[in-house]
């Protein structure tokens, strides 16, 4: 049989790793899909850049390639939710399949994207724009189907997960630890996307939808980085025998689904805590099989080239099936989907991390624990710590840490907000939020 | 459309977990796979046993379940390599697929099934049979198709893992872990397929097939329990920074595929290592992708039941879908099955923890020294420690504990007879593995 027939748009990390990987494992890759998979053309802006895609035709017309009749597969490798979009949509209305990573594309247009496809009849797929080479959204959709998911917790960014590795292992400030990361090439030049957890929140969006049978509704997600996170939370959460990570949250409750993005403390015994550096790891939780987890290489351009070609086989193989045989976009029929709201962040359920500043005098702490009793939350840990002078404090003040049970939002703020009226109370109230994972 | 129809045989815990799944998920699942899947039969030795399948056709006549024409799917949930085996190839015969956990019927007699299955056009699917709720067998089949895989190493026995977790904290020997477990459940009243391997090398027999694109060959396995483990070399192992896990390991090498279960040790750094209690995990490397890691419940009622259901809604996408655009069986096509031989263990490679006992005279570090470095072996790390005189050892003699770097097998087992013959040792060496990872 003739290979299927590949235009690659872009030729940057991902897109060169993923001609190189389909070179180098050709026959195994052949072996499996039961067919050769050869990208036959490739658009970049600048050609000469697309040198090492040997044998291959190269231009700078992005729309010839998704115009090009001989071409079975697009594989969108350029980014961005402008033209990346155009070229998915022209693409898929010239009945081409799609493989795309880009997160960003699906998290805000997904749902017009794959309304596009189904009309079409084509398919787009998505692992490569999910925690790199872990097979996750596989997982979600096909290997957990038997599931109800109850919720989903990922280290989803790498730069992130690296800048926090750093902070705790060396005890250095963000700042600092986002400098060392610029340097070594972990974060960009310009770093917000990772930093302020819009990254993480886009990939988890996507996960939420396949796990919930929900839309994407990145516009729904709460969004929170850790360019504001102290070192000294770090350490105090480290005493309390907890790490700090940034992860995505997608959870199941009564009320609703929570979609959040923030750091969060995760108990140090658990695996996920103990994922360091800039690798990737994703808990799922799902009622008849428990808590699974995996892990991997969130980027980079083999571990992210591995998912485009799963994809690029598992296109191939259902290439001229019937839309019925394939699994659908977001792992529930397009019929089936459901319209669970998404929760405003002041109504998630969550245990809080509460670190403040008190005058060093007798009942300050009666005061705290008699409002926190008041609004019905339980303390589950307590820390009482001498201030420190480098931090600005001063002497005869205390820094009081509390962990709390799980309680709505913003029943935690209302105590939060009552805590800082106290004249004894010298500081803002810091709050970061608990996993909840078992 | 109407339900699909299956046929369970078995009402054991995974047939009966399996049909709580499907009942208690029946809405999500036809979401999912845009048709109901309804178990209309089970065949059961007592069908007393059964009462909780309300309103299903319940016999003992496990052929006129697989003989019967109303059913679409039969699910094989009995066990064993006799009576199910016979089950399997008629359900087969008479065109129905086949979802099975049975990891002993496949390892054994996986050729033949599969052969039949393509022959027939029907699938056998076996999520089930490896790491219980874990999607390992979609990870390997379809989530890594990009990939040369190069090594797989799993936890992949809950009961072992549990024992051996048991003997490093509690810091008891191996009958006394193995009495507990079956006083908790966590151990048969007969363990021998799970505490001599057994059940570990049947999975990675099953993965190595997948994994490399060769035919399941567990007659040249090498299979090797926990019974013999000694509590003290778990403690040696963990002063050294090392855990002991029965590892089920297929590792590709210049020389042909390793497909070997030990009890390893696996660096303590490694979120491998820290898989505790009847958990499981499978660690994956792919050429592209790197180190994967996928962890969750190897067995129990619903997590197997998770894995058989996804099988099933998988089967229910595919079922009327040409034979191309499934998945092969064995992730291969099966004209491209790879004859590359087992090694036998003689000729694995592999680096080694000896512990051996000495009379503490001068010289004798020096003679077994000189004998590894004689035969080109070097040394990563050396513990010297007076001999317990709990363990039989005498005053005036010590264990060493030397781990070495990584040789060949035979070459290992050649220093070690030469170590033997020195006079001043007065033990047999213990001779353990180390995991290849990274």
């Amino acid at each position: 049989m003739e290979p299927i027939k590949v235009g690659l748009l872009g030729f940057g990390t991902v897109g060169s790793g993923t001609f190189t990987v389909l070179k180098r494992n050709q026959e195994e890759i052949k072996r499996r899909a039961g067919r050769g998979i050869e990208i036959t053309r490739v658009a970049v802006r600048t050609p000469a850049r697309a040198q090492a895609a040997e044998g291959v035709a190269i231009t700078d017309d992005f729309r010839a390639v998704v115009d090009d009749p001989s071409i079975d597969i697009v594989c969108e490798m350029i980014g961005g939710t402008g033209f990346a979009r155009e070229l998915v949509l022209r693409a898929i209305a010239n009945g081409k399949h799609v493989v795309t990573a880009n997160k960003a594309l699906l998290a805000v247009h997904g749902t017009e994207i794959f309304e596009a496809a189904r009309a079409k009849g084509v398919m787009v797929a998505f692992e490569a724009a999910v925690a790199g080479g872990i097979p996750i959204i596989k997982a979600l959709r096909e290997g957990l189907t038997a599931n109800r998911i109850e919720a989903i917790a990922g280290i989803i960014n790498g730069t992130t997960n690296y800048i926090l590795s750093e902070m705790r292992d060396r005890g250095i400030d963000f700042a600092t630890a986002l400098k060392g990361a610029q340097e070594l090439g972990y974060a960009e030049a310009d770093p917000t996307f990772d930093i302020e957890g819009v990254d993480a929140a886009h990939k988890v969006t996507i996960m939420s939808a396949i796990a919930f049978g929900v839309p994407v509704q990145f516009d729904r997600a709460h969004v929170e980085g850790i360019s504001k996170l102290a070192a000294i939370d770090i350490r105090y959460a480290g005493e309390l025998g907890y790490r700090i990570k940034l992860l995505g949250i997608a959870r199941r409750t009564e009320k609703g689904i929570e979609l959040r993005t923030h750091p969060t403390l995760v108990p140090e015994k658990l695996l996920l805590a103990n994922v360091e550096g800039a690798m990737n790891a994703v808990v799922v939780q799902g009622d008849a099989v428990g808590t699974t987890l995996y892990y991997g290489k969130g980027a980079g351009a083999e571990p992210t080239a591995s998912a485009v070609v799963a994809d690029l086989v598992d296109v191939t193989r259902l290439h001229t099936a019937d839309p019925e045989h394939r699994v659908p976009h977001l792992a529930f029929q397009p019929d089936s989907l459901s319209n669970t709201p998404i929760l405003p962040i002041e109504d998630i359920t969550s245990g809080y991390y509460l670190r403040l500043r008190v005058a060093d005098v007798t009942g300050v702490l009666a005061d705290i624990t008699r409002i926190l009793a008041h609004k019905g939350i339980s303390i589950d840990a307590l820390l009482q710590k001498e201030s420190e002078q480098v931090d600005g404090g001063n002497k005869g003040e205390t820094d009081i840490i509390l962990i709390t049970h799980e309680t709505v939002e913003k029943n935690a703020n209302a105590a939060i907000a009552e805590i800082e009226a106290l004249s004894t109370v010298v500081s803002k109230v810091t709050k970061l939020r608990m996993a909840v994972l078992h």
